[in-house]
């Protein structure tokens, strides 16, 4: 089998979304989120593991009922800047969002983590969540779903152009000549679009890379069009071997009837893997990290995100869920109409509700290092992810899974035994992006 | 004499504003100026001399005619936050627009540079020079002076709200009591002003510094006031030694009539030493550097920054000197108005406007170590500048000063022998800002 396994990792420091009782774990800093030396370490063990990157997520909202993580973190790319010259080889992905940023910061910003990195830098692209984030950015609503993805469509195409604004060769330094650079490789955009006008030139050359990887979580209609059309990476949504069967073929579909080549985007689906020695330990384990987790309120206000950071405690738990779909197209629609259809089909009162998301799932990567190594391989072979986003509860559930579940996936040819390239594109098999007018020049030429 | 010497090395790469030849230096690399490598060598010489701080300029629009390093450069805060684990105690001072980013954005990346490198953080404020660069944000002209400098003023104003969005003690994380944050000290800020508005809270913890040190670089009428009203560091523009004492003076006079205590605000000249065993030596070696600056065409290109990115080379050089007076409000307005001035006041040619940018004008600090000893303590002592923004032809130049120069300063009490502190704000001199709401709770509590 030469078609391989792709692992990143995703530090959640105290402690993301359900992760309620993360920061309690004596083994995590308190200030774990904020330390940048927790950061350095989750690299250097992805990269130690021969993982593909590390991935950091990211949101620009909170209230003091957000998950421990999310109210107190690093800025992703001044984080990922920092863990770069730490690390060689490991991919570097952050979160930006298109909504909340200007394309000439993005590209030029992305660009700079190429270079310092040495070629490693991914940008995850978001539309953002919620109202409470537009209101940190002057509006007093969030922007509907067509307008964000039709604005992040537009500003992946304008950052690209600008990523080419230098051809790889535009400068020569020759001191012999006296020409340091060659004017007839740099190249303005002069972009006006229905979003962005961008005229460019980026200041910034070719990084190694050529572009940084896109990544994207596209999970409405809007963002799987948006996916198929210019990700280079998925993070998928979690789901049953079933649901992930069908959003993989789904992308897979739609990105090559958007006339790219299907291999040329990387789905990966998040993966909280909890081994042991034996099944029955792995078990045990995992009830104790959801036992640890479990706690009514802040799940209640956990609920809230998906409808735009609503709050839900003014509502009377014991009565019928709350007729709150109205919210849903200003926050996560996807997520929000499987809540609503839930609570319907149910007939579930808001309490009840909360309890769903507090009942225990068993994640699918639990066991024994063979249980999880046989599960990781059929999952993959039957085409539900090309990639798996690991999540872990601290180190000693990390160093389980890449001391003793790593080697099995290695001997069955499913993960790599060294890195072959040292790029994050050459990691993921994707390819070099030549730059779009020295491939004119060569048309020209020919 | 106990008031000291505030030092900050500003690191050029292949070569900035009419340095046009040094990309040719054989000690420079051609690639320094995307090279992470070099910034982190430029810091820990800065560090190994116990300067105050890097500094790091920034521009966002280029032509081909630009300085080799304007075209090809790091993003100021990827760079900064990359060097930051590599150093430990020099401050790091990036610069940032604030026509063309959002507070909130700024607030995050700057706080994250804070606790990523331990409370070294600077921003330099800048309203952004040129039609050009508001042609790559969306705007077809550049903002004039009031709407930047108003705009600059509410930015960071809302700025220093965010950073107060978490009291100190807002994290206990106290496991016993089940306590992670306190939710009395996370205040929201609900900022509605004439530019902006933001509601907060942050999502970032008060950082080392309790706020980033603010930095500016004004020249005209809206610029000194801006800075008397919030600048903590001055980037002085050049000149005479009775014009950098009249500016001094002006500016101390602006913030102490803004109410503030004049000491809390540092100013910086730029000085570019030239140091060698004899003043001989020395103004040979100043003389060398000239030589390998001139270049005529660079030149007309560098006077079309001043106004815009206009470009003069559309003009007949031997006549009278163009009607470009209309440009100076969108450009640099002070210098422009000296240069045409300049021009009225010679009657000079196009020509002769550029020849003159080419004329020779010695640096008050060349000379053998003890020449430039003794000009440092003069400008001091007559109240010219509190520190000095170095920038250095190479490292050779670099270790001349470093070696030579900075011992006898330290000798005469001028120049401190080691770091008494660890953060930027503690280099300088300047009062840790308490939390606005702890004052306030304070107030109320006595």
């Amino acid at each position: 089998m030469s078609r391989k396994i792709h692992l990143a990792l995703h530090p959640y420091g105290v402690g993301g979304p359900g992760q309620h009782g993360l920061w309690k774990d004596p083994s995590i800093a308190k200030n774990a989120s904020i330390d940048i030396r927790y950061y350095i370490e989750q690299a250097q063990a992805a990269e130690h593991a021969l993982f593909d990157a590390l991935f950091i997520v990211d949101s620009q909202f909170i209230n003091a009922t957000y998950p421990p993580h999310y109210l107190n973190r690093l800025e992703p790319l001044t984080l990922l800047s920092a863990v770069a010259t730490h690390t060689t080889h490991v991919g570097l992905v952050g979160t930006a969002s298109s909504t909340y940023n200007s394309p000439f910061n993005l590209a030029r910003r992305f660009a700079s983590l190429d270079h310092i990195s040495g070629g490693r830098a991914g940008w995850n692209v978001v539309t953002s969540f919620d109202t409470g984030t537009s209101r940190n950015y002057g509006l007093d609503e969030h922007l509907d779903y067509a307008t964000r993805y039709g604005r992040a469509l537009e500003a992946v195409q304008v950052i690209r152009g600008l990523w080419d604004s230098y051809e790889d060769d535009a400068f020569p330094a020759d001191v012999e000549r006296g020409v340091f650079l060659d004017p007839e490789k740099l190249h303005a955009l002069d972009h006006v679009g229905e979003h962005f006008r961008v005229a460019g030139p980026l200041n910034l050359s070719r990084s190694p890379q050529g572009q940084p990887v896109i990544f994207q979580a596209g999970v409405s209609e809007e963002g799987r069009n948006l996916a198929a059309q210019v990700a280079e990476g998925i993070y998928a949504p979690g789901g049953s071997f079933e649901e992930a069967k069908a959003y993989y073929a789904d992308i897979k579909r739609r990105t090559a009837a958007a006339g790219r080549n299907p291999d040329h985007i990387k789905i990966f689906i998040h993966g909280g893997p909890v081994v042991r020695g034996t099944d029955s330990d792995a078990e045990r384990r995992a009830r104790e990290i959801f036992d640890e987790d479990n706690d009514f309120d802040a799940s209640l206000a956990l609920l809230g995100r998906a409808f735009g950071a609503h709050d839900f405690s003014q509502y009377d738990l014991d009565a019928p869920f709350p007729d709150v779909a109205h919210l849903a197209e200003r926050g996560g629609r996807t997520g929000a109409a499987k809540i609503i259809e839930r609570a319907r089909a149910g007939g579930l009162t808001l309490r009840q509700v909360v309890q769903t998301f507090q009942e225990y799932r068993r994640s699918p990567f639990v066991g024994a290092p063979g249980t999880v190594a046989d599960t990781i391989e059929r999952w993959f072979a039957a085409g539900t992810f090309d990639g798996i986003n690991l999540a872990f509860r601290n180190n000693e559930d990390l160093t389980w899974f890449v001391d003793a579940v790593v080697p099995l996936l290695q001997e069955r040819g499913l993960f790599r035994t060294e890195y072959t390239g040292s790029t994050l594109r050459e990691h993921l098999g994707l390819p070099f992006p030549v730059n779009r007018h020295t491939r004119e020049r060569n048309l020209v030429g020919a």
